[in-house]
């Protein structure tokens, strides 16, 4: 669910270096030349957020045709090893390097996805290609749409999206804190259900009580709150609190949290969710 | 993609009324009596925006499993009639309805499916569902997730809501529109991505020129905007525009918006992306 955490090397897994003298049918790229095949189509393929009974078949059938699998080592290690197929498992926080690989792999002819858990274009991968692409543009890119973790997570609680709602990343790895505090303040007032992705990592550790006590400036103490960890594996958890109750520092890199609007309900059952109306 | 429009009755596809009166194995319910049998959980499935490529493998099987599927005509016409499968296909704006409908059948012990489009969680028929179940607390409710109408478009685009990101519902039948008014100015104001359900209506034709006033007091004119409209089938269309030229007056209920953060590019290639991080 999350692309962040320590810094690793990027590791090829099952092949020597070069990654271009494989022995495969692709002709191979000679030092100052360019390459005498024509760039491939880089596939970015979100897997949804786990299990396979949430991947599409039409990443399934990308998958299944690819010769080069490009990711964070978790999500990469999803796609079954097979023989013709090369898989780049990469460390977190890599994800330009991560890009640029897989975008040399396509410009040189190779077939190639990269992989992302959740949706590929919902804070994963898809994004950080872009970055990378500006200097291949004669590589075409095409993104394949997947279950995002926050879907995952919603649809486990009941339906706490199912009204107007807002989709943060709580990391300032990528972006200074005041922005993300004008934003959590913005959509605090405006009463929007909102989602929250990397809400923690080990190096950052305050920003859900910051947002807890942001929140409640705004909001109402009873205001529900979802806290997914690991929606969609064996060890998948959901627990509902509410914004006062939230207990800050249980919050890792595992989870995501939904914080629901003024009228987002919990049902006698315990389910979760935000009625389509506004009195 | 847009659960809106002409109310229309109830219909049902292929059975002779009553419905419980069909000859199937399950006891039939006696006026004035409990039903004998268990109610069985209430399946809520988001279909994904048209092809079969974006349904999961978990609600193509749960689909291949229920007698009765309640829903939009055009969503119920999704699932393929098999035999011992009625398909229960109503009007649009009668969410309320169709969900009792099949709490109904699955509180006499039907196996029963609602389903929506895209994603059921995402302005689908999982909050009407909920909102119907407070008088069946013995119906156990179940939602399964999809690929929404949003990401699709997205995918489709290039990867528009790569950032933070809002997602609201322009319609003003269920809210009024001083509180939708409120929330899209905080979107704007907070640079967040916006994607829009539901622009329009062939009874609500001026929210979009609205929106687009409200967002240009606060954003640049040059704003990249996406148009995607009827994404996933066959007459598919994408459109990218910016915030001042948009033609409000050619979105209609088959488009979905997405408006784009002050950081919002297009590729060369017309690809659509949003930087992961702010400066």
């Amino acid at each position: 669910m999350v692309e962040e955490g320590r810094s690793q090397p990027l590791l090829e897994e099952g092949r020597s270096q070069p990654l271009l003298e494989e022995g495969r049918s692709q002709p191979l790229v000679e030092e100052g030349r360019s390459p005498v095949t024509k760039p491939r189509t880089l596939n970015v393929i979100g897997l949804g957020p786990g299990p396979d009974k949430w991947l599409t078949p039409e990443a399934q059938q990308a998958l299944a045709d690819v010769d080069h699998v490009v990711g964070y080592a978790p999500y990469v290690n999803r796609v079954p090893q097979r023989e013709g197929l090369t898989r780049h498992a990469s460390g977190n926080t890599v994800e330009v390097d991560r890009a640029r690989l897989a975008l040399d792999l396509a410009q040189q002819g190779h077939s190639v996805a990269v992989v992302s858990g959740g949706d590929a274009g919902v804070f994963g991968m898809a994004s950080a290609v872009f970055e990378a692409a500006a200097d291949y543009p004669d590589v075409p890119v095409e993104v394949l749409p997947g279950v995002s973790a926050v879907q995952a997570v919603a649809a486990k609680a009941g339906a706490p999206v199912g009204a107007d709602f807002a989709v943060v990343s709580l990391s300032d790895r990528l972006k200074p804190w005041p922005v993300l505090e004008k934003r959590l303040r913005a959509i605090a007032e405006a009463d929007l259900v909102l989602a929250v992705y990397n809400p923690a990592s080990r190096s950052r550790t305050t920003q859900v009580a910051d947002l807890q006590k942001l929140f409640l400036e705004h909001r109402s103490p009873d205001t529900v709150v979802v806290v997914g960890r690991d929606v969609g594996r064996a060890e998948e958890s959901l627990t509902v609190t509410t914004l006062a109750e939230l207990e800050a520092d249980t919050i890792d890199m595992k989870c995501l949290l939904i914080v629901g609007a003024s009228s987002t309900t919990v049902t006698a059952a315990g389910q979760v969710w935000t009625p389509r109306f506004v009195e």
